[in-house]
């Protein structure tokens, strides 16, 4: 874990992954396979990349009720309770349809609608993930999305994580297939013989889901690109070091990409968060993972004022900001850029992965800079109402004629004057 | 104009171009050029593609402030009138932070910043479009942004059109540079020496700048790729034929690949109609691409029933909607997906190109089904605000662990559990 100056930590800074010119090809053919082949080349891509053979790769009632009664019954009552809380929040953030009417008659306004067709991407490989699907899968129920289609990689013994099911169970999807990859993107996106295509994928993944995405952007709509894990903290004297260090560790874990940043006023503190986060590693059962992420892209860094400070985590832009100081919310008022802002020694980021509420799909490398975390917002879409009344078409028209002949369009000029036939 | 089936409307349907895969290499290598040789690299650009030399590429005060003056008085009313009303239609889309509070001492919101710098590409090419300025400078203004920059290609005498200056002169936009296609798009992306790069670009250009913001997506926000230009018509018995063609042109002589469709359930208004946009058509300044479009991707639809029609209006989700019946209101609410709805008989579309208030930045090729207009959203962001208190910890840190166990992430799990120390 570097001790850094404030100069250097653009250093830390990394580009979104673009794969290399060979992934790129093999994804453009994988789904160029699969708008040419559906089912049939999403079999043979499950069997090459996920070593095995599936038949029938949408996941049955049955399977999905009996994954949900298969679980601890601690972990379900924690998922029902989780569920609730994020469901409780993002049902905050809807927006409404509103008009603005004129005394001359005229109404302009915009309508909010649901897409149609949502679909999430759950990420298979060494753990299981039902935090994934309670976070993407309520924001698009909120919003009001009919259909919603989860895709998910299977196990090598066919079979997706009971965790997995048991979230999608609980919240009533119902359309769960057993695919990962490039492949399951391209089904998303143009469908298949047994998947009806959808609008809109969101979820994380591995590079080559990152590169699919991009591919099909355009023919559907994505959300941002993910990229590894971050978390910065802006801790004062009134911090503590181990828990200061315990926060740092847990993004750590997550990815040796993963970055986690110290940033404070407090020389003292800083030599503390060091040792603790060295002492609390050693125990770790993610060690190597974790070792390699701190080693690479841990920092601390010191600022001579709380100002610079400040302005050292606006220039991070960091996916996760954790403020441990005297004054949380007055800091963060200061704050530009972050996906999420977790103030206090009590909101360790720990809390937003899974429970407070709030989503945990957050903008990742610094693209806090221009965008969001993943809220209802992203389910819907808008459409702008435009009512002119006669009245104002009468006092505008020879004006939005004019404008448009200044811009070399003269059926436009026409399709208004048309209208003067009316009122001579 | 074809007399369609409504089994055919898909037939219409156009896919986002891709480019080829000459045009994708030669865009990566501009936007490299670019990233590694600056001003220079921009410049020889310009005079390979744009036919000028030219030195100092940023726009003078003076040249600003000639154009604005330069231009026809009465023009300059009109862009000054459509610029507030652009302005109070945005206004409305304002959103604002929230936080929500719970008697436990936790606090869960929600704080909205604008992003830092935007670009907006203007085309250029045989048009001047100084509209482009207007809808897409507005609505980042109002949202807060701090520098916008505009980028727009000169003409061979190494101009930029009046028009175009003098609606940015209007705005206070003072960041003005003369350059066009992929190398525009790689210098707001990444910078050169004399323009520093922003967070977000939008606007709309030809196949090259739509290739160039798919290439930077991720290292800054784009909006959605732009085809081109749609109108749908749904109408009945209270249509004028003379209108409706009229508007149907209106979309046509944009483009050669703009689409017109009428879908009606009123046969005799099908034939009236179809016999006005030809009649229209002879005299028309930009015949041959108002033809062109209107023989390749004109159409009319004859449905049984209006329930028949709106579902093609759906099937259809076109940039810009018009209703011309007798319940225009009503039939509005039962349409899902499109960029921009124009009501009743007065509501001409090109009366929401210019003037009316609206963005005239809207989906296009059927991506209404998951796109919007361009909006004050789309030049902020979200960042999730937590706050938990003592006693949410205490009541619910155990669960959070158990969660993060449960997905194999033990430091996680350590994160809540080192708070247990301060409650001992």
């Amino acid at each position: 874990m570097r001790m850094m100056m404030r100069s250097d930590v653009s250093s830390l800074k990394r580009s979104v992954d673009q794969g290399t010119e060979e992934q790129r090809q093999a994804v453009r053919e994988i789904i160029q396979d699969v708008k040419n082949n559906g089912d049939q080349a999403v079999r043979a891509y499950t069997k090459r990349f996920d070593r095995t053979d599936i038949e029938n790769w949408r996941v049955t009632k049955t399977e999905l009720a009996e994954a949900y009664t298969s679980i601890d019954e601690n972990d379900r009552t924690i998922l029902v309770e989780a569920a609730a809380n994020i469901r409780n929040f993002h049902e905050k953030q809807r927006t409404t349809s509103w008009f603005d009417s004129n005394a001359n008659g005229t109404i302009l306004g915009q309508k909010v609608t649901p897409i149609d067709g949502a679909g999430i991407y759950v990420p298979g490989g060494t753990a299981a993930y039902p935090s994934s699907v309670l976070m993407n899968v309520i924001p698009a129920q909120v919003a009001g999305v009919k259909r919603i289609v989860m895709v998910t990689p299977p196990n090598t013994d066919g079979n997706i994580p009971a965790g997995v099911l048991a979230a999608a169970h609980l919240l009533g999807v119902e359309q769960v297939f057993k695919a990962g990859g490039a492949q399951a993107i391209a089904a998303l996106a143009y469908g298949t013989e047994t998947l009806a295509p959808v609008d809109k994928i969101t979820g994380p993944g591995n590079v080559y889901v990152a590169l699919a995405k991009r591919e099909v952007f355009g023919d559907v709509d994505i959300d941002m690109i993910a990229g590894p894990s971050e978390v910065a903290v802006l801790a004062d004297h009134t911090a503590k070091a181990d828990e200061v260090a315990a926060d740092l560790l847990s993004q750590a874990e997550h990815d040796a990409r993963s970055s986690s940043i110290l940033v404070t006023t407090e020389e003292s503190l800083a030599e503390e968060v060091r040792t603790a986060v060295y002492s609390q590693l050693r125990t770790l059962p993610r060690y190597k993972i974790a070792k390699a992420s701190i080693e690479d892209y841990g920092a601390i860094i010191v600022c001579d004022t709380k100002a610079e400070a400040l302005e050292t985590i606006n220039e991070i832009a960091a996916e996760h900001l954790e403020i441990v100081t005297e004054h949380p919310f007055q800091d963060m008022a200061k704050v530009k850029h972050s996906g999420a802002i977790f103030l206090g020694p009590y909101s360790s980021e720990p809390v937003g992965d899974y429970y407070a509420g709030p989503n945990h799909v957050l903008p990742t490398n610094g693209t806090a800079r221009f965008s969001s975390p993943l809220t209802v917002d992203d389910f819907v879409k808008k459409s702008s109402v435009i009512s002119y009344s006669e009245q104002a078409l009468q006092q505008n028209g020879d004006k939005i004629a004019q404008f448009a002949r200044l811009e070399g369009l003269e059926a436009h000029a026409r399709a208004i004057e048309t209208r003067k036939e009316r009122w001579k």
